[in-house]
């Protein structure tokens, strides 16, 4: 059993909690968020303990793992000072939004051997992740083009935006990483990044763009696309497609039920899909805890790195770069 | 070149004659209609002789084959001008209301041999055709169950429906031939039918149902289901499923596009769906013209004989015994 | 908390038994098989306390609820201990395969005032009970046609055969539970069922039939298909339409994920549907569970009862006079 | 009643002979083939007159229009020729590889008042034209994002690709005209493109690339994908998605039929798509004679002119640049 303390108890923060809560692998040994209301209301709920301090609920000695699901600026510090006490880590996305900070705590990190896991939970949804495995067991033949479509429902609003990183950061990284995952990181040359403000006056007044479209190229002969937008009518629009020599594999959209409405207007038509990442991405983060415990109970490697949230995060800059240039721009991962 | 007298210039005459226009194997050589102006106006458009009798059309020596399409009371009496005139015949269904008419018209038509194809468009069809064609090919191994679905967009009026024969001879009647073009005629063994009048005040008033289900069995062991309606808001709506020993294959409706849409209340939408037969069966009423020129020109025989339409009769008059009575109804072919 | 007591730790049992252990508001108080190492194996993997008899179980004080999940022979044996005891009951389809007994049953039922809920696990599922709301709501306008497809990928053993009621009581009696949920009981008027041993050597030695079609009518002027095979090469064929005045509602198979594979041969193909109803069902049983605990506790009626189960059985007698005789059999609930 | 010369016989030119046949607004006055057996072969079938030079065909003076579908390096001298004769054009796409013939011949063409049309098919394929309607109806609000997959089957000879002008100016064309068609040209602001030689060892001899990936933006605030490529195992892959404020519009891949079919492997599959450009755009052939037809009669402005024909090629242009240099370039149309 895998004692976890919980930091932070926003809206991903409690995504994890009720996933730990439920999984028999795991518990949850305590909780700390700034506002300790939230803690307390939580802890009613699922009765475990509650910390007064992130230092408090790190250095629990019952506590095996930290999952650290705070303000992005706080994360480079938890979780130094989670692998300092020894604990394995679980880090919500982006790392940090200075590649220097980034470093930094890379630097320090070294020192100590704790397994850390980054929260791209893109990875582990079941139908991309089986796409990606039809894929790898050959049946489209030699990969030779990726499209990754990403649209939020909606945008964040302004005060969110100001912080996140912009666009990037915070909503293509998962791409970005999805990429990485698919081509393997050593594989990603170059990148070209275009984007505008289209519609969003929140994005406007945070001078962050809504509307983004990017072409990847690997080392190994793989184009990539993705685009993204800050709003979609029809719901979080996830859809992956990967093109080979020898056929195509689409990840499609899903929607909550198998129901199909034949009316006057229009035929065939499904329920909007689902909406917003807790419901569609809901069996990912369920499988991104599972494999995340697994792999410290059997001592494995795990699947997404500190080197993995790096990496997102050094294409995110490329992009910006090539956003700010309208040139494509050469990845360096070292 | 086949030489074609058209008789009968309603809305299915219409389609031939357009038919015959563009095909480059055959000609109209004359038509005929009880109301000469329509007549006129045909030939206006085509620049085709205007025949004053359908006895005159027939007996013009340039005319290779006669194609049937005035009201159902006068098909056996041009069949048999026809067959005497030594005339290929392509007649539209029914070929009567009477069975007795039908068994006159076949007793005496058996001194003369005349090629003669009945129009069942259905069979036709290239998406219903090549789910029959898999099936034969052993794509779904030994066929078992047959799901029907026929239900027109609206109904015809009092009046049509008064002298249609009933829903079993006018609509089903398309469904049973189907049955027996897969089961094969001599296959089907027995049929259950019920229905009732749920909704249209036209059929009320000609005595007639508007929705009917039926399952028929067959001597090989095979079950097959149908359903019709008089009415449906969505469109023609007009699809087969087969389901074999290994798998099933479903000949699904056709929409006018290809084109999918997403908005707020419902995604991946398709356009209603062709609607009506004229649109959903285009291309197999000139299949079965081509098909009836080709056995013409190559002294083939039809694959759509009289048999077949006195069959599919047989079976309309066995479904309303069956309605009847509450009970299952033997068929017999001879 | 609602402690319940589990009988029968077959497959079956097993899925109630993981639902109520995940679900917070009840618990497995204790469980009895015949098999007392089944009752260990669970005891050990779940924590719960192993009654040597079904009495000792039922009688068990801290009980609240008793799940049936044995033999059918046994169930209304139980239901009776169980209802003398003063717990609640969630009993297995069907109730009993004799209808004298279950009458036996009711007649002593009555002198308890204990919840019944039986597991007709079909009206639970998200995709058919969405399109039942769909239809409730108007959205097709006043109902007149139902489809309801049900094949199961393959079929029981022959022990399990001969024992099982038959095709009508082990298979289709889902389907006939579920078009009376649509329906309403009091609204079943007719049956018409036929069927045949197209296939299986296991059904054929069980003198039972494995392929079956149905009609129903309803007094509200609704007709309703079923079509069934224990066979399906495809997978757990689970499909229910819902035809009416303003449009039709159509809930789908489900596959595991929303991959679509284009390849040489085939495009746009889906992987094999969700296979069997531990799968299919999944939710389904989840979700019967939560409202039969919600009913408990809240003193609600539960939503499908003793009435429901007999009634499923009455259709079932119907049905096998209907395919019998070939006649169209009137159904009387009283 | 319009009459055509048709210049040029290959794979192209025999489906506009096949059109011009078949419509009943114009005729096939004469035709020309620089293999002369060609031309006496189709004579035969359609009962032609057969030119012995274009030159010949052209000056008939029975001739309205000339339809050039002969080599590109053949296309400005017959346009021209055809503008001095007073003849209506429909030219085949590209008009010249060249910029600097295309403008000669733009200069020279300005003398005479000529309609002309350029062979963009795609323009007029129904599902395609479809979505644009419903999205210039506002259906999906403002528009924001294209994208556009093209990918053929297989690639063409070796011979062929080293005089095609290379993959922009041979396939890629047709999406640029698209994305013109869409956006309308004077919004065309600045392409990213990109492309390698992933596979084709034809397209490597001719020094061409054969997958592309490309990033159009436009002054009006949209953003356009284009994907290319030179094989496709499951058939012409033909796709456009429009994304808007309110809605998304796709326009899928066509198959022969509606057949959907379950399997042990794969359920819901269907047939591969339609393959090649003949099959997939058999309709929009047809669609674009006939608004060229439109067009003389009605004397309208042919909708896809010599300036389009043009602009398609100043955005190859720019796409080479891109390829070459890794840097957004900016579409000056002037």
């Amino acid at each position: 059993m895998i004692n976890i303390a919980i930091l932070g108890l926003g809206r991903i923060g409690k995504i994890h909690v009720a996933n730990i809560a439920s999984d028999p692998k795991c518990n949850i040994e305590c909780i700390y968020d700034i506002d300790n209301s939230i803690s307390l209301e939580i802890s009613k709920k699922y009765g475990c303990k509650v910390s007064l301090s992130a230092e408090e609920a790190i250095s629990n000695p019952n506590v095996d793992a930290v999952c650290i699901c705070s303000a992005t600026p706080t994360h480079t510090k938890y979780i130094l000072l989670a692998a300092k006490a020894g604990k394995a880590i679980f880090c919500e996305k982006p790392i940090d939004l200075s590649m220097e900070r980034v470093n930094d705590c890379r630097k320090e990190l070294q020192k100590y051997n704790v397994p850390i896991q980054i929260g791209f939970n893109k990875r582990f949804d079941p139908s991309h992740l089986s796409a990606k495995e039809k894929k790898d067991n050959g049946e489209i033949g030699k990969l030779e083009q990726i499209l990754i479509t990403s649209r939020d429902p909606s945008g964040p609003s302004a005060e969110y935006l100001k912080v996140s990183g912009g666009m990037f950061k915070d909503q293509t990284i998962h791409d970005f990483d999805f990429a990485c995952f698919i081509l393997g990181n050593d594989s990603i040359d170059e990148i070209f990044a275009t984007g505008d403000n289209l519609f969003s006056t929140e994005a406007k007044e945070a001078k962050d763009i809504d509307t983004a479209m990017i072409i990847i190229k690997s080392k190994s002969g793989v184009f990539c696309h993705i685009n993204n937008s800050r709003h979609s009518s029809y719901g979080y629009d996830q859809r992956v497609e990967f093109f080979g020599s020898k056929g195509m594999l689409i990840s499609e959209n899903l929607t909550p039920t198998s129901v199909r409405k034949y009316g006057d207007d229009y035929t065939d038509s499904k329920d909007p899909i689902l909406d917003f990442f807790i419901e569609r991405y809901e069996i990912a983060y369920k499988n991104e805890l599972e494999v995340f415990v697994d792999c410290i109970i059997n001592k494995k490697p795990t699947p997404v790195n500190f080197e993995d949230g790096r990496n997102a995060l050094i294409i995110a800059d490329a992009a910006y770069d090539s956003l700010n240039t309208g040139k494509s721009v050469k990845i360096k991962f070292d």
